[in-house]
This record gives C-alpha cells, structure tokens and sequence, in this order.
C-alpha cells in the first residue's frame, strides 16, 4: 500500500485532528464563506471515519451519442478509470455529475483498484453504483444518491482536473478536502498549512471551554470567551494543561 | 447531574414506555391531527434512543444587519446560549429556524453547556453544527440538515418561548415532546396526562394482540379485534398477563 | 415457520448471491432498462440484509369519504390485513400509495402477522407506522417516508394484485424483487432464472477482475477487459479458481 | 359540435357561476375537505376560462416492455385515443401518470379529436406534448409537466375509468370537475347537485358583503357577517337586490 | 380613496421608477445583500404592474386546537381581517405562514376590504384563496402557492406587526417593498430615501450606458463604463441629456 | 441590425416552421432521446414567440476568491459581456450555471448588447436579473428562476464555448436550438438540416391528419394512420393540398 510523504504526513494529520466545523471557521475569516460541499450524504458504513484527501476532479456530462462517438475514437480511458489507476496515497475524486442520480459513475471494481492505488475518498455530485459492497470498503464516500445503472445509461465523461462544480463549491484540483459524518469541507492548497494550523489552534482553546463547561461553569463569559477566560485559557496551555476541572 | 421531580420522572417515564405512533392516535382522538414533527431526521448515533422532554422555544429570523444591531446594543446573551444554561432536567430546544440549513444555530460547545444543564432534545427545524461530535452526545437531535457555518452567517434569534413553528406543527413552551427513530410527536402539556394514560392502555393492548399474532393467530378477528378478543384481552389482564401463546 | 419450496429456494439463493448491479445490467441487457425503484430508502437496522422475495401488489388512494363508504360496505377486510394474512414465505408487499407520506399504511401489529406469515419486505411507494419496532424486526422496509399517523387520515386501500407503480418502477403481482442497502430491483417473473444466471456469471468474472486489482495490476485492459484477460478468467474458472494472487 | 343535454347544461351552468372556493367551503362542510387537485397548474393562454366537465379517468403505469407487448397484444387502441374518440360534450379526461412529466401522454393529434368529440378539459398528473399548440385550443389544461417527448418514452396507459389518484385527490369517473385560474376542484358525481345550489347561494351572500366593504364599510361584524347584517342581506335578496350601496 | 400624504407620495415615486435589481446593488453596497424575497410569484393578472409599499407584518403557526380555542377567547378579530381594516394608503400585508400552501390565509372579501382601505400588496410565504378574482384586483399579490382551502384548515394567526421571516428575508413592519414581474425586494425603513436617492443615480447612469449601446457601441470599456465614459455620462447629465444617439 | 446569411436563413426558417415535439421525435429517432431542456422556463411577455438560434456555451461555477483573482488577473472581459459583443445573427447564449438561481448572470445592459448584436436567445441553467425590463426585450428567455443579485455574488464565469450541462442536456457549441411556450429542444449541429427535413415532412402528415378530425373523423386509423390513410395523404399531396374537409 503505498504512503503519504513526509510532508503530506504531517499536513494529512493536523487535518485530521480538527474538526470540519473548526475549518469553516477559519476559511470564513480568511475570505471563503462558502467552502462547504451541501446536498451531498456519506453513504460509507463506518460514519465515524475521518477523510482528509487532495483533489482529483472530473466533469461528467449528460450522456449524448455524438460526444460519445467523438470521446471514443480518441482512444482513452473512461475518466473514471484514468482517476483509479492514477490515485496516489490521499487521493479524493470530486466528481461533477451536475446532480445525476439515474446512474452510478463508479462501481466496485473500479473502487477497488481506487483504494489499491492510495485512494481514500469519492465525492460526487451524482451517484455510485455497488453501495453494498462499496460502503464496507475502506473509502470515505460522499455522494448525492446512488443507483444501480452503469454511467452510459445517463452520463459521460469529458475532463480531468479541471476546475468542477459540486455541492455547490468549487473544487480545484490540488484542493485538500476533509470530511466527516457532517460533510465534506474544501480547503484551497495554497491556504492548507495556514488553515491546519490556526484550526488547530482554536480546537486548543474550544477543549478548554469544553472542560469549563463540563465542570459545571455557566456559559457565560465561557463562550464565546471573556478576557479573564482567555487569560485563564493561555494559562492553562502554558502550564502544561494540567489543571483540573 | 440534575434530576427530575418526582411526578415529572413519573410523567416522562411513562411516555418513555409508549410509542409515538400510539400517541399518534391518543392525540388524534382528542382533537389533535396534526402533532407529528414532518421532515426533520434523528441525526444522534443511537437511533434507539427514547427521548421524552419538555419545550423551550426558540425563534430565528433570516440575518439582517439591523437587526442585528439592535439585539447586541440590548446586551443579551444569544438565543441558543441562555437555553443552554437556563435548561433543567429534561429540556428540549425546540428551534424555528424557518428551516434554513446554510447555517447550525449551535455546536458542541453550547450543546456540552445544554446537556452539563440537563438538556436531553435538540428539535431543530432548521441545522446545528458539529454532527461528528454532538451525535456522539447524551443528546436526541432532530434537524432539517447540518452545516458547519456559524448561525450569523444565516440566522438571528429574536424570540424566546413564545410559540414557534416547527416541521409544520405549532410548538409551545411547556409542550411535551416524545422522539423515537420515526421522529417527535408533539403533546399540548395541559393533555401530557390523560395522554401517557390512555397510551398505555392501548399498548397494553396491543401486546395482547401482538403475541395472538405471533402464536399464529389469523389476523381477521384480532385486528382490529372484535367482541371476542377484547374479552380475551381483559381476562388475560386481569389474570396477570399470564397466559402463554 | 413457512419455508420456501426447493424450486423457489434455488432461484432465490441464486439472486441472493449476487448484487442488485448486476442484475440491472443484466435487465438492461434483455431491453429492461428501468428497473431500479427510486426514491424510496431501506429503514432497517441491519443495512447490510439482502432481501429476495416475490411481490404481492397494493395501490392505495387519497382518502375520500364515499370511497371509504362503499368499501367498508362490502365488508372486506383492509387490503394491509389482507396481505399480511395471505402472505407466504418470501413476499414481498410492493405498495402503491401514490408518495403520501403523511400517514403509516400498515404498523409494527400487521407487519408482525406478515412475518408469521413468512412475509420477507415492505416497498412503498409511501409511508409506515412504527418504525421504531418495525426495523428491528426480520424485514427488509423500504419506504419513502414514515409517519406515526393511522392510514385512514390520508390514504384508502382499493386494489389488490394488479399491476401498479412504485418508485417510477411498473411491478406485477409475481414479479421477484431484489434489495440491499442501495434499494430494490425488479424483476418480470418470466425473466428471474435467466437474469440469475446471467448475473451469476457475471459477477464471477467481476470476482476474478477484482482479485486481479488487489494484487496490484493496472486497470487497463482488465476493467472493461480485454481478450487476453477474458482468456486468462477463463482458465481460472476452469482451472478449480486455485490460482492465487 | 355536441351539446350538453339540457338537465346537464344547467348543472353546468350553475357550477360555471361559482368560484372553487366557495365549493371548497361546500364540500368541506359535506366531510369532503382534500378536493383540491394540488401541484398541477394551467397551461392554456386564456387564464380566465372557467371549466366545468365530467371526469372520465385514464391510469398510466412506467413504460416496461412486456407490459407494453402484452397490452399490444389485445389490439385495443391506446387510453389516450380512446377517450378522445368517446368523449362526450363536457368530457374531461383525468390523467393519473404517477407525476412522471419525461414525456407527454397526449399530443396536439388527439387533443384536435378530443375537442371535436366535444372534450372540455386535461387534468394531467403528469404532462402533455404540444404546448405551444394545446394552448391556444378551446380546452382547459392543467398539467404537473410538459414534455415534447411521446408517452412510450416513459409510460403506458393501462385502465380506463376505475378511480385514480390525481393531484393528490381521489378521482372516480363521472366526478364533476370545475377548474379557472387557481386550479381545479372535484365534486362526486352524487352530490353535484346540492354542491352548485349550496355555492350559489353562499355567494349571493358574498356579493352582498363584497358591495358593503366597496360602500366602505368596516370589515367587523361584516366577514365573518353578524346577525344584523345577515338580516339586511336577507332583506335585500327578497327585495330584488335593489339597494344601493 | 384614501392617498398617500405628500412626503411618502414623493418616497413612493422614485422607488417606483426604479427597478428592484438597482435597489438590490444599492442595499448590498450597504451591507444588505439579502433583502430579495425568494420563492414567491406574481399572481395578479398584470406583470407589469409595480408596486412601491409600506410593510404590515403578519405571523401565522399551524393549526392547532387549543391554541385556536385561547385566541377565540380573546374575541381579537381575526389578523387578516384586522390587517384590511387598518390598512392606510400604500400598505402591503406582509404574511409568514411557514410556507404552508395547503390553505389560503385571505380571500376575495378580505381583499375588498384591503383594498377599499388603500391596501396595495398582499406577499405571502403560504398561500390566499380566490385567486380567479383576486389576481384581477388592483393588488400586487405575491405567493407561495394558492389554495382555496380555507385557513381555518391549515393555519391560525398570532402575531400583528412583529419582525417576520418572508421567502428568507427578515422583514420588520414600516420597511418599504418594491415589486415587478421579478419579484419583491424589502428595503428597511431608516434606509427607504437614501437606497431610492442612490438608486436613482445609478439607474440615469445606465439609462446613458444602453443608450451607448443601442447606438451600436461595444460593450468594452461601456458596460461596466471606463473613465473616459463616465465623463461623458456627466457632461450628458449635466447638457440636459439632449446628446442623441 | 446584422442578417442571417441566405444559408442560415433557410436553416432557420425551415426549424422554425416545425414544433419542437416533431423536432424532439425526429432525434428520438436518429438515436438521440435526451434533447429536451428541462427545468427551466421561458419568461419572455411573448410566449407565442418561436426561438431559433445557434449555440454559444458559457459555463460559470460557485463563486471563490483565489478562483476570482486569477480570473480578474488575466484582464479578460467577463463571460457575459464577451458573448454579449462577439454575438453574431442568430446567436442563443446557453449558459451552465449548475442550477444556481441566487444571482442573476447577466441583466438588462448587457442583454441590450447581445440583442444589438444579432443574440436572439438566452438559455440559463440559472439565473437573469432585470426580469421587467428583459421579459419585454426582443429575446427569447428560458431560466431556472430570476435574481436582482448580481453574479458575483455566487457565479463565476470560467469557460467560453466549451460543452456544458443545462437542464440536463449535454450542449456543444454551435448548437441548434429551437423553443416555444413548451421550451427548448437542441440539435447536433451536423443533423440539423436533416431534422429540418425530416420535421417537416412528419408535419405536413400531421397536418393532414388533423384536418381530417377537424372534419369529424374517427381518430381510430387516423392517428397513427393506416395504409389507406397514409396513401390518402399522398395524393393530397401530389394534388396541391386541395381537398377540402
């Protein structure tokens, strides 16, 4: 099974450790308000999985006989083949069907050469086919419907990596995604670091809250913070974050 | 962790052993058709959770910077932060939020501060953020959908227990909610009684009936069941419930 | 408990065995290209049950008062009842309600005479009472919606057997029917030998693509595959499926 | 062009002189209050033609091929080109197509015949072809959809005059059936009569209140009406209308 | 006829000559970007109608028994009738029913009255009755759907002039709505000149902008307008606009 | 006002005398089912109005600030206005805006632009703002809804002449596209003259049909046509269409 690289390792992780909610938050700050994939359902059996992945876009369209014809004398793999066989460790497919659930644009046996090759989520704006056996795999599964049709019943596919629709966001490809049984958050690569990091932190200061509350603190001046709670807060992260609630 | 008086644990434990759908007609006989919550979905992670609560309402408007304005300069706390440290044993937030899904009215750090208070019930028509963690709370939550944008981004809250809309069903302070895996059924609270009374009984007698079936009854005759069964039915009661199937 | 006579025991541990996928590809393949239900979800606890069975059809009405009248009048029992009673092992309820969602055509009492009964699934084009109990019982249930509301306040039962619609599906009485957790399939009772071959064969050659992806090959030229793999498939199937990957 | 028999004609004359709402409040009264055909909507140019007709009802099922092989095999005429053929003066055809609206049951063909037989009105839960040309033709038309695909496209036509479900409304043949811009409202056929004189007279009242709120009279004690003036309005009606308000 | 006092005849005039998408720019350079009422249509016969008024809020829940039975025992006339009878020149009735299009909140008399009292606009997240003689009236009507159930059925009314959710847009009693075949904007009172001041501007810059264009101007550099084009505008402005093109 | 050339002229003549549920039957039967635009609707005042035109492709996606940056970055006018400008006689713009109808893509100013430049439609998987103003201009206008909001506000126009989804049809540049009241049909564009014919020919048969029910025909026989039928209609051909009915 192949592995992130060193670098992806520790971006992948710090992802991984805070919440999809923490993220909207940040990317808000920064000027992206709208970065959360809507209308789409996790479809995968263990919902408490977390999928932190980089984009692989592809566009499909309604299916049509003259771009078919045209698509298949160039000879090339379908779309979502060329995405399975070309998956490194962390790859997402985003996938813009424009909403099509008449047909799955993937089944298992393409997943399964998807997971092979390092893939650890699909996110489609549109539908699957084999949900039965594909939510037992390990994929984190993102989609708007399914259904047991093959593509050519209803779509095609016509580019790769390209910049897509889906959920109502748009997805570059190089995008990280992070997802959880809420959804699916996209985060622009070139805010990745930037946006783990500060996640990161406010998750730090959320958990103090958290355990005020839980001690049996009223919420307010807890949250959102005063300045004494903050204080305390910067104590407490100092201190090792020992004191007991 | 605070508890329930004792006629209230009385109360709710007795709707706790009564399904919503035998409520359902308890209420409908009484005058009250329309007390089902329509098009809000369990989103907690133990669908077989029972809920059984008491209302406080809330009510949310569509963001408007004036109105915005207007509601800070009055120095109160938000909306859904004075329900969660006002809540006492069983409590249920019941949120009009118009049914706007682009924004959750509240994450896992109110709900920590709601359930610390007693909360059981989240009813929202409308979101809540966090899923991956509140779903994993000792809360039942029922939502139109989730989000992970904060509810500035969408909503206000404007009022605090006056009657509310909910899923189509007219929601007031004090009412009793009961949920299940179906959904919540909403009970007028000057009827919580006579409800829970009359329930019981019809359930006990569907129990009779239930096992009629299961030893391999006909149904014609035990359902409904005519003069003969009910007879049945009332000596088995009076004998203890003895009688084996 | 009723069993399945040999006969139907063989054809439907046939269709157990394989996906509800490639049963469609196999329909489409024999000019049955809409097959698969729509729009309707399974609500049992357990996702992962694979339901075969044949249909018994019901089509129900918006209620009307006359309707009603003159069907009470001719003293027959409701078509639900009816249907639970007359149920052998592994049918299937297919019901036509039109989408109404507001009101349970059948509850957790006359689902537990179809059980007895040998009943094996509810498909409604609708909605069920009791969803609580009733997905915990050892049915598969796929419905539109639920809703603890009693028949009578929006639906009336008057066809029984005949040829109906259900999630933009045509099914006939005797028609076999094949779900999981993606949803339901049907087949014309004339067809259900051939497609279960055909999709038996299928999915053997799927099997042996499969296990060729976990072993690490490239995609091309084994899904869709080529001459060469067909061969090599061949000589596996022949060959006792002993060669390792 | 056929007439309307003369006993018909005044019942249709009457029915034509009262709005749908008014015979809403009639049926409603009568124990009939879900008669309103919901979610289908007029197509035809002129808005503020009033249709009054006779139902005759036609059911559609999803296109399925030995559904449509063994109909073929009868040799009858397709549903549509039936009823247009034994349309009455006053006939209107009642489509119960199960919403589907990816194709059009009727065309402008056999409306022209529909029409020429004396056809009044289409009620469609589902869709007509033709638009630009049924439009302009002397028939009220209310339809979910419309598509310029033809009927084998998505559907078949399977019963001729047996009670069907129609915008959420039970429809059996011979129904009275009156529609204008807001939509179409139905009366069995048993209760016409009393329905139209009931209307009438509720709305002779209603003229007399509309012509006291234009005088500029206050609403109170006007609508809802109080006794006095329910007196004036009766001495009005006996007075030959003469007031001048 | 009841008419506007001198200074809200001039405010409703230059909101009149404006189009609702110029105020749209205008409030969201304010820091109002959703102020356009979404989900409602034009019901009147006449889309060219424009309507410039004043904001009546009020506020229907479902139906519910006890809730009715409380709000009869205050003898408070009804909130549509109150709504009619104290309406003055130039106010619109500004309705949240929840969306609830299953009964109609006002018909045809309670619209005479309206009317009679200077009423000018009815916009309704929900639905009225008697749309054959209302769309005919001299009133704007904006709606959800229509129904002619009446609201007994469905809806009961609670609240008079209290900030209310409409088609997503909060709307406070006393804003400003402007209305066209688009749709309604709602503008808040405090801001009603300055927007109509502002959007005056920009609409006699765009008046020149097409102008530009119907002479056969590229759209380069015109549309949005360089400096150099700017500088035109004004010198047209200032030369009595008398340049021809 | 630019012309067609003699060729197009001819083209666009001959498509505009046939129905676009002739044209629709046509490609149904060259192998091309899915050629009707769904989901949308024209708005135009004129719906008797028929389009013709050739297809320009836009595609926009969600609005993001890194995707607008770079975007702006490249001096390039937007999408709209450059189809605007380069819009030729006969020019339709199809627009893929993924169904988004909160933001207009384009209004009144640049809509005078494109129909001074020849433009005579607009086909938008979206949105238009100026409704009032537009509906009145010389176009032909299909939309998914109508915003005031500008585009920026959610859109983005990325893609120019590329092949787009709208309303679920797969559209290329150069497109033919015909609409009516009913909506809009595409065309291959190297199948168009051969539709053209083919439409043509299916016409004047029906013609001749219709005329013969218009004449009180039975339809059984003549819709579809008999032998004897079809060759009546030859000779009414070849005899100069002069038989009266």
């Amino acid at each position: 099974m192949p592995q992130l690289n060193e670098q992806d390792a520790a971006l992948f992780g710090k992802l991984a450790s805070v919440s999809i909610d923490t993220i909207w938050s940040v990317l808000n700050g920064l000027g992206y308000p709208d970065t959360f994939i809507e209308g789409l359902r996790p479809v995968h059996a263990d919902l408490d999985r977390k999928m932190v992945g980089r984009a692989v876009t592809l566009r499909y369209l309604p299916m049509r006989k003259d771009l078919a014809e045209r698509i298949r004398a160039e000879g090339k793999p379908s779309l979502n083949a060329r995405a399975a066989e070309e998956a490194s460790p962390g790859t997402v497919m985003v996938v813009d069907a424009g909403g099509e659930i008449g047909a799955g644009f993937l089944g298992d046996v393409v997943a399964t050469r998807f997971q092979v090759a390092g893939g650890v989520g699909l996110v489609v704006d549109g539908a699957i086919r084999d949900l039965a056996q594909v939510r037992h795999m390990n994929l984190s599964v993102y989609v708007r419907g399914t259904h047991p049709g093959a593509s050519q019943r209803r779509i095609i596919g016509v580019d790769y990596n390209i910049p897509v629709r889906c959920g109502g966001v748009a997805v570059l490809p190089g995008d990280m995604l992070v997802g959880d049984a809420e959804g699916v958050i996209v985060i622009p690569a070139h805010l990745a670091e930037e946006v783990a990091d500060k996640a990161r932190d406010m998750e730090d200061k959320e958990e103090y809250l958290r355990r005020k509350l839980l001690s049996g603190s009223s919420i307010y001046g807890v949250y959102p913070p005063n300045e004494a709670v903050l204080q305390e807060y910067e104590e407490w992260k100092k201190g090792g974050r020992a004191k007991h609630f």
